[in-house]
């Protein structure tokens, strides 16, 4: 029994900043910009402040021109006017060239009301309907960052396939043709669009939900096979076909028998790792690749303005 | 062996038309306007025109208020601008409630570039990306005439099961959760927004393409089984579960050695009808539901300015 090769987020993550620093510098050699907005409302929830804090040493390591806008609104009932004012005038905004809402917001407003009026141009994020519109109908677009991620770290797989010499389809964009990929979880943020970026790369897509009948069999059939349920050790050895491409985007927190918080995937990390040829891990997987997903489509945005 | 029950697309389309033209007296009485307005470029293509004035006099028999617009572009360098601007015309006009392009362009003018222009709240043809979007958001959205189609026939059929007593889920929506929906044909413009659309009455959905491995065998598992993949025959009894519910999209166009042009589907009629339960044909099914699910949009969307 071969244990899986894991597919390492935080390494990944890092290759990925490298190349985002570059194309950062070769768009300012070319007279470009790479800049990010980001609105943050200060709610009293602080881990959207710790969020917006890391991304701003982040944008200076990769030099990225992070500008952070802090709104206070003066009431609940105001809240939604001026948050939704300041992303249009981000919107418009000639000089933006990408931004970011950070969630979540205050109580009585609805995130998704106020990131559809984000340009979907600038959503880096990919949060606003027509980016995942652009993406079924196949045209330029940004991915949701979770989807993104996932399909960064399966095209990984992919090139390392096809460095040692595996037979695996010769192209590299849609790299999935002719395999099955298999998406346990439907949800609307992550679910679904995983389902739809699996399409594109011209997979067989099964899209499981909590009311799959057989699911296990079903889940055994995926060369692919991308845990999104949010349900703690949902997955099995018994459910994964010998040698699949294991990727796990479950966060299930909770508090140890020792008081400590632990965070732990939808995978059985320990016997699915002898039974799947790759697997990623929880935490280090999916989670560090989402976060400079985000700065990957920044410096995306930025490249498409020089054209 | 009994014979499938035929989802009958053109008894269907009547029962939705006299729908249509119940609501529409019903927001004319509470003050409203019902009105759909429509662009057709003049581009010597006699199969728009002849749509348009199909279009003008079902609407006018509805009472549906219907304007066309006529453009005739100066030349193919200004046909874009001459087209988009007169859509972008129409989608900042406060009396435009609902707006369709007819297709095709002209040579060199991209209709998807014009259909993004529509405003998402009056694309009663669904095919701004934006309403692909919300429906994986699960947002109030107009949905692709064609998918939508397909949905209002398997709310039909689950309504007559629900009325004969047969024992499917309780809730009218979503109606198709347990149950396994394969898609055959992953097309952007029908395959991938139906598939989205199941997934949206959370059943598990099989997205399976020209490459799917072993399509008879998945094809065999379903519940649900939607035909979209251009390809005259392709599903034979072999490959539909007894009792399935089977509904046809293809559109296939071909002259019969006695001269004349035939449209047949993507399903052996004759071969399946003893297998499935339910079976759409072709001519007769989705094509003339497809017609009335625009003008359902149309009502829609009207009653939609009421509230």
């Amino acid at each position: 029994m071969t244990n899986a090769r894991i597919i390492d987020g935080v390494a990944l993550a890092n290759v990925f900043r490298e190349q985002i620093k570059a194309r950062a510098a070769s768009i300012r050699q070319r007279g470009g910009r790479v800049r990010l907005d980001a609105v943050l409302v200060e709610a009293g929830d602080n881990s959207a402040r710790v969020y917006a804090e890391n991304q701003a040493k982040t944008s200076q390591m990769l030099d990225i021109d992070y500008r952070l806008h802090r709104i206070a609104p003066a009431s609940l009932e105001t809240a939604f006017d001026e948050i939704a004012g300041r992303v249009l005038l981000l919107s418009s905004d000639e000089d933006v060239t990408a931004m970011m809402l950070h969630v979540p917001m205050p109580q009585g407003v609805d995130p998704y009301r106020v990131q559809r009026l984000i340009a979907p141009e600038k959503d880096v994020e990919g949060v606003n309907p027509a980016n995942i519109g652009n993406i079924v109908y196949g045209r330029s677009s940004l991915a949701p960052c979770t989807g993104l991620a996932v399909m960064k770290m399966l095209e990984w797989v992919w090139q390392q396939k096809r460095a040692e010499g595996e037979k695996v389809h010769e192209t590299t964009i849609p790299f999935l043709r002719g395999k099955i990929a298999v998406v346990v979880g439907a949800g609307d943020v992550v679910g679904k669009p995983i389902a739809v970026l699996l399409m594109r790369q011209e997979a067989t897509v099964i899209s499981c939900n909590k009311w799959t009948p057989g699911l296990a069999e079903i889940a055994k059939t995926a060369d692919v096979l991308v845990a999104a349920a949010g349900v703690p050790g949902l997955i099995t050895a018994e459910m994964v076909k010998p040698g699949a491409v294991v990727v796990d985007v479950g966060v299930n927190r909770f508090k140890g028998p020792d008081g400590k918080v632990r965070t732990v995937g939808d995978v059985c990390f320990d016997s699915v790792s002898h039974t799947a040829g790759w697997l990623s891990p929880v935490p280090g997987g999916v989670g560090p690749m989402t976060v400079a997903m985000l700065l990957l489509n920044v410096v995306e945005v930025a490249e498409r303005r020089l054209k």
